[in-house]
């Protein structure tokens, strides 16, 4: 049981918790390459099914995937001039192939904008090449200082979508169409609550004319975005030239997107679900959603062991058994550091009244089930514990967001709770700054659907918006 | 009907013919990023769909996926001395983070043996540990000089697996299981014939003790290595000090395989099945199965199409209905080109006589079937469609099989006539570059099911071995 009393507790040092936790669970591991980690068998499978799923919305909604370089031309990446500007202090540069000095030194990229734009100058000709509805999984790299699992990492496994359109309100609801995607699957799937909203102008993505971000909270109070969506207007459509013929024969430059999501979603699962025993999973993303536990050396156990994995294997129930040399104790302890769902223990005397034991990860309770109904009572636990995480989290989130209408009242709340803060803002690039160099708090998204009923909480102008401030990884 | 037109002849040009292939079937294109290509939509698709069949069975034969990190730190390079010899003078190094110069320069992986035994000789202790049975997908560099969509390229995506064994029986079975998990794949599913044998001490894998290769023939006679499986021994186990507690308690060092295919099989589907029409792609890899051209603007056209589209769906057939504004002419043609396995044709004259006609891309055979036994119909079609291009490949590719049995003959043969040789040999590394020097032909793989009846066809002396000979892409 050693794993459970190494992890430190959650309240106690959050950071060495979570350390703790994505180590003990098996998701990843360091690797000697500074900066980069390696993401273990239990972690990859758990990006897998977030990639199955978000693939088939995505398809499901016209997208295709492809695949860009992975190395932008330093010329190529100077197009477009506030995106260089954001990105060339975080990129890594390949100078040499084999021997050779480069005539050009390339950047594995950190994103790709300029390889899309760079291809659709190629393919957009007319309106009849749009809209044009690509995406692709792959690896990006960001030359990150300081790294953390999941959340900080030089190397990034995400999807980025990059589509072109010939209209203005095309694009936009595109924009708007891909955050919903994404909002939607972290709620039903991932069972974490996410604000939706727009990015203040400095907050947005280098190059955008509007960024969508999804903020999730995590236990500690700390917000993670967890997703963006952009609309780029023509503007990079511009600095490409790229244009095409419309209905009437007349030259237009198409509206862009970019979405995307990354690996950071693993983090934010640790974070907002599991607990001082380890990981808690939501049954939909879980890549095994029942560990099964047979008690004792028994003929009677094996028997029902082996009809009941047949009867998960029927039901596409993703399942384990754990037959190995150890104690039922290091075994449970194991199965909840790694937060399977379901813990299922068969065992003798439970079998004496032909039943077996099912025990919850998210709440531990214990319940036994007659051996015919398992099937049924998983069924129903699985939707249990997908919406109690969700109402939990929701619950939690919603106790950490505070109001504040004056710089005193900011102040207070921001020295003495962790969460977000909704305040108005008179718009004053000066103002938001002020609350970042004071409480290391950054806007994280407007709120468009409350009344600004005072002033600006740090200069008393009058406000123009609506906004949630927080910490964040 | 232009995209026909345009493609060379594969008798005339068949380099020329490729590129029109792989272009105009929309499988990749040409980026602005050097040696790099874009693998376009119906490319990616096939790749996805071959990334699909293989996953699931690498996972049925125990293999758990994992991502290790993409940059290999120049000393981590070093550690295997034949393996730098092989890859240093072509890999892409990184020298700079943001505008820092890196204290040691990271070369992009060409490769990941290690990166795996770095992170084996981590997690491997004892006999519990084994085996460690693990596999990624994801992008290598090697910088290629002269590069050709798919067959080489500076970007290859690839699955790489690596695997250690406590004992060297478990990892050359391991070795050979995976070879044929390729075999069959190549057989069955993309209808490609492949000769599997050992490769020679020269060609074999920088660092390996044996490699095993997957030897298919294109059209034009020149030879594809569709893939490879190496044992190790436990020289990269030793190099990286790699030691676990046996049974007994004793430090044992594990044994070792790799096992890797990439997106060059799409170049060998092209080049076994495609002809002057364009692509011809066997059903059970194809994105689309079937392409529905309705003709004519009429009621009833339109509702059989939507019917035979529902029941396509309910039997999960992919399809798609081309509806652009072309004439029936143009869909035919770019039918053709993207090598759908076939194409139904739903027009107004045969709906008369209630039937539909379906045209076999493998055959251009016309068959007008009843509209209530489409489905049986094309289950039938898929079925001959893919026996009969794994024939005709078989055929063709046995046709261009030679033996030569003095250096006379090997001298004819390699000068007037394509395809493989198969020759004795003594086993010096002289007799085979002799061979590689005059004919630019390389020796394929080992033959080990037949006698060897003649000595050594360059030197005269004593043979050893059986050889196949041939050139390649």
């Amino acid at each position: 049981m050693s794993e459970i009393k190494d992890i430190t507790s959650r309240d106690k040092d959050f950071a060495s918790w979570y350390t703790d936790v994505v180590k003990k669970a098996g998701l990843v591991d360091y690797s000697s390459v500074k900066g980069s980690m390696i993401i273990c068998p239990y972690g990859y499978a758990i990006w897998e099914n977030m990639q199955k799923i978000l693939d088939q919305k995505f398809k499901e909604t016209g997208h295709e995937n492809v695949q860009m370089p992975m190395f932008i031309p330093e010329s190529l990446l100077n197009v477009e001039k506030e995106h260089v500007e954001g990105f060339a202090p975080e990129v890594a540069w390949v100078t040499h192939g084999g021997s050779e000095k480069l005539d050009e030194r390339l950047c594995v990229r950190p994103t790709s904008e300029v390889l899309f734009c760079d291809y659709y100058k190629k393919i957009i000709k007319s309106y009849r090449d749009l809209p044009k509805l690509y995406n692709q999984w792959c690896t990006i790299v960001r030359w990150e200082k300081t790294t953390r699992p999941f959340l900080r990492s030089r190397e990034i496994l995400w999807q980025e979508g990059h589509t072109m359109h010939a209209t203005e309100e095309e694009a936009i609801k595109e924009t708007l169409q891909m955050l919903h995607v994404y909002e939607d699957f972290q709620r039903n799937v991932l069972a974490i609550p996410v604000i939706v909203g727009k990015k203040t102008e400095k907050e947005k993505f280098a190059g955008a004319v509007a960024s969508y971000s999804l903020e999730a909270m995590m236990y500690d109070g700390v917000a993670l975005q967890n997703g963006t969506s952009h609309y780029f207007g023509n503007g990079f459509a511009k600095a490409f030239g790229i244009e095409f013929l419309d209905k009437d024969n007349k030259l237009q430059t198409p509206y862009q997107t970019s979405w995307g999501v990354t690996t950071r979603m693993i983090g934010s699962l640790i974070m907002v679900h599991g607990d001082d025993r380890g990981l808690i999973l939501p049954p939909k993303i879980a890549p095994t959603k029942v560990i099964i536990i047979p008690i004792g050396n028994d003929e009677k156990v094996k028997e029902v062991t082996d009809t009941l994995c047949k009867k998960l294997k029927e039901l596409d129930i993703s399942y384990k058994v754990d037959e190995r040399d150890k104690t039922p104790g290091f075994k449970f302890a194991e199965a909840e550091v790694k937060g399977y769902p379901v813990r299922m223990e068969i065992g003798k005397r439970d079998l004496e009244n032909n039943e077996i034991t099912l025990v919850r990860r998210d709440t531990l309770e214990k319940i036994k089930v007659p051996v015919q109904d398992v099937a049924d009572a998983l069924e129903t636990l699985f939707v249990d514990i997908q919406n109690n995480l969700y109402d939990r989290a929701l619950k939690r989130r919603d106790s950490m967001i505070y109001e504040a209408n004056s710089w005193d009242e900011f102040k207070e709340i921001a020295t003495s709770k962790p969460g977000f803060i909704k305040a108005n803002w008179c718009g004053d690039e000066a103002c938001e700054n002020k609350i970042k160099d004071e409480f290391s708090m950054k806007s994280r998204c407007l709120i468009d659907d409350e009344e600004i009923h005072t002033d600006c909480v740090v200069c008393g102008k009058k406000a123009k918006y609506r906004l949630y401030f927080g910490r964040q990884y």
